[in-house]
């Protein structure tokens, strides 16, 4: 299960397509093993780095079956969604299928702090109040900003609240004011988890961040990242960090992230396809251009 | 079906609930024999006053299911979704329950004029071409402003556009834009019926609209409004409006119109209960005194 | 001044131009003494309706002189700006030619209680803490929603501020909110004046706010029903309310509301042109014959 | 003067202030001389990271021709504004103290590619069709999205566009649409130079940007970094940029980039304080330790 203790890597999985559309599910199997293979400590399926909205609640929870199956690891499932009613039925069916929790963001009509507390509240009560549950505080994709203290009071609120995927941009201070409430005991202790593709991952880990919770085609740099910052081993985070920072920053691009991450997923033979289901954007050839010769950078100097 | 001549009063339904939150199928018939009572032409159902995304897959399909069979008359089902897996596995499932049409908003993260006909197209093909639908031009609701030339773009593309459901604000000269689009020969015809809870409905038939798209708690006003205004009978047409308008004006407030109209709707004996779903809004007593009131003068001036 | 005991008809001044553009200063001591004619208690400049961004800081403080003398009420000055250095310099130049006070709104960049709470603190800072001002609470113009708690905190923050221009939609329970927050003691008195084109006006005075600060181009209907209201009168207050409603709904449109209040002004004298100054909107012939059946229906009805 | 032919690095100036808030001139040609002689080919004043919405009227004069006399080079100067009569005064104002021509960034307010294109026809007539212009093209503060073709439509409407600000993200493929515009005929040649705080500029160099407008601290990286691409030296060019990503990556996050930027530029003598005018950010000691720590690796990898 997720609980409050989380920490490493929680990759973001991507759900492979192939050319034609179908969820793949050996592929996905493949995806799973090659995570696996580099050391992750948690799954998200269906963020939206997974193509949640473009599966159908049936495939949304087969999918997550066969993670959990697979991974033998917390899995937790993204279930924003518009109304109460799918998020409360795609929770249960993913939680009886032995998912670890459910991320939810906050839909971008929300204004006040007020009516993002009440928010939470609701979508506590729709999805059970045992369901252990990460806030999605991810303001450049929901539109709704949350304060500090708007995050601890829905961490106060409800028991179940047990992570925060923290990717509000510039965030760094907010980590630590995070951190800074545990401290002085104004709010329980959470796990924070980061995703901003990664872009700031070791300063995060460095203001007491537990981990990531984001999907960059090299997890293993992930992986060794969150153990060298753990063993203070910083120069050595940092060298390995610079090292991806290129690429990584190239594949965070919003708009063509995705894209980026799928390129390299198949391309080190994690996925039999790129494709995206459709809408989907493809990648020019210049921008193909561009990945190869980072990656030829990176691997070059690793 | 749906067609291109669709006209006269195409009620926005709400969704009626018991006191715990269920459909209430009873109510459901009750009320659709209260629209049907008062001579309206059409039905649409799961719009965002009829609360669609508090309602699971399974049951907007047996409400869709229910409408059409007591209502014998064409119904269009807001199919609107983040994603367009689950647009067409509701499209495909309340057509199949013989469901006139679908209406589809475009969501809040269209920007320029081409993502916004893009969108469209992709929706288009999720559907299926042969599936009749309805544009919601509605960007106070979905943040989408539509110009005359993107409507005619996207009705140009698609054959199966049969509506435009037009409630943009201010929108009287928009509607003169789109007729012109007609006359002129460089749009070809499409229903034009409009929304707005009705608060520019006879200069909008003035302007040219076929009919209303909105939900009033006194739909006999729109029936007759529509047919004076064909009738060219101005004057009186125009006297019922205002006599209607203080509380059409309650009743439009965004944000609580949903709630003044269910209190009315039950009331005037439509429905059970006027519950929302979770999360709903609730009346205070001022707001309750104020419906009364203005529906005391609406009675004793009618 | 500005008090808190602000009562009555603040009126949004339009601002006269000449067709060819200038600040119409015959016209605008026309318009006051219209205004005045009517019963006004005091004058709100450089709102929106007063195309305050199209003036230079020269002609804002200009037309500011003009209205204050030629008044001898209390005038409110528009001072927001999307930085302290002109709100400050337009604020002491206003002030130093007999401004009674200043209204800011807040920026759309707004987006936390505390980031709104933090906005005005700063803003006061800016324009001194002896300026009195009143807070614009127009969220479907600025983006920004106040919760009342944050309205609360503003006040009790700042001395200084006077007033709450309510123009939130819905916006009646606020009110109520509001007001209670004064009765109970948790929040000091503040006049609350309403906005909104006037379009809830009876309601809004019977829920306790304490007059209009609107444009209306009627503006002795906006007089009358305050009196009336404040006499108790609720029945010939409605009456007199609801034959203006159709015309100032339709005055009330957003894009378009000024150009119907300048096309009324000037058909009824109080102004020599209604052009706006570039960027402006003009009134298509099917608008023009709109608002002359319109008001032909209210004049007959009067 | 601003021409089409504009390349190499237009810096973003930074706004010297005295820790009391005064504009410090005495820093300010400091700074100017600071970036002259790191090679930089023209400078941009007043833009966002220019902290311009605070300064009055007058200060931005001063602070323009101030610039123009130290740099002789073509100096861009922001006129954003709400509204056009301020935007036509700055611009009259700095053009005659010697500018080279305006930037302006469209307001958020506008939704339909026609309402952007409208928006520039406004401006231009507002500023004068002689006035060199660059547009700003920067959704993320804006939000405002420009597509390709509106680009284009503004650009042949109006010979005074001289230069596109690009900062899109994502946006390499923009550039190559927009050089394809160019290269078609379909589009006249303009400059395109990019921002976003630079990270991407090897890659949009590359795409054929021709060159930078961006504020980085460390302008000789710019510099060099145009001169390599521009010779060719594709792996000198990204060895140099790699080594900058870290510490211009922690610069460019929104909202507290420009207090990373003055503390760079304090730091190396440029200017005498980091303080921004009110309302500014402050780093945290935590940043500051950052901050420092990327300098560290910085400067030992050079």
């Amino acid at each position: 299960m997720l609980t409050i203790d989380a920490s490493g890597v929680y990759i973001i999985a991507a759900t492979p397509f192939t050319d034609d559309g179908a969820v793949d599910t050996a592929s996905l199997d493949r995806l799973i093993d090659f995570y696996l293979g580099h050391g992750i400590t948690g799954v998200t399926v269906l963020g939206i780095m997974g193509e949640a909205p473009k599966l159908t609640h049936a495939e949304s929870v087969a999918l997550t079956r066969e993670v959990v199956q697979r991974a033998k690891l917390p899995v937790v499932v993204g279930v924003s969604a518009p109304g109460f009613a799918s998020m409360a039925a795609l929770t249960k069916d993913v939680m009886d299928v032995g998912a670890g929790g459910v991320m939810i963001a906050p839909p971008f009509t929300l204004k006040t702090d007020d009516q993002i507390v009440n928010y939470y509240a609701n979508a506590v009560e729709a999805i059970g109040r045992d369901v252990p549950f990460a806030i999605q505080d991810y303001p450049y994709a929901s539109g709704v900003f949350m304060a500090p203290s708007v995050i601890r009071r829905i961490v106060q609120d409800h028991p179940s609240c047990a992570m925060v995927k923290h990717e509000e941009w510039p965030g760094l201070d907010k980590v630590t004011v995070l951190k800074n409430f545990m401290a002085d005991g104004s709010m329980r202790r959470v796990s924070i988890l980061c995703g901003n593709g990664g872009i700031f991952l070791p300063h995060e880990l460095e203001r007491g961040a537990d981990g990531a919770n984001t999907g960059y085609a090299y997890p293993e740099m992930l992986v060794q990242l969150v153990n060298l910052i753990k063993s203070d081993e910083r120069t050595a985070a940092h060298d390995l960090f610079d090292r991806h920072l290129p690429l990584l920053r190239y594949e965070q691009q919003p708009g063509m992230g995705l894209a980026v991450r799928k390129y390299i997923l198949k391309r080190r033979g994690a996925i039999a396809s790129d494709a995206q289901r459709k809408p989907g954007t493809k990648l020019t050839k210049e921008s193909i251009a561009e990945i190869e010769f980072l990656i030829t950078r990176l691997e070059r100097n690793t």
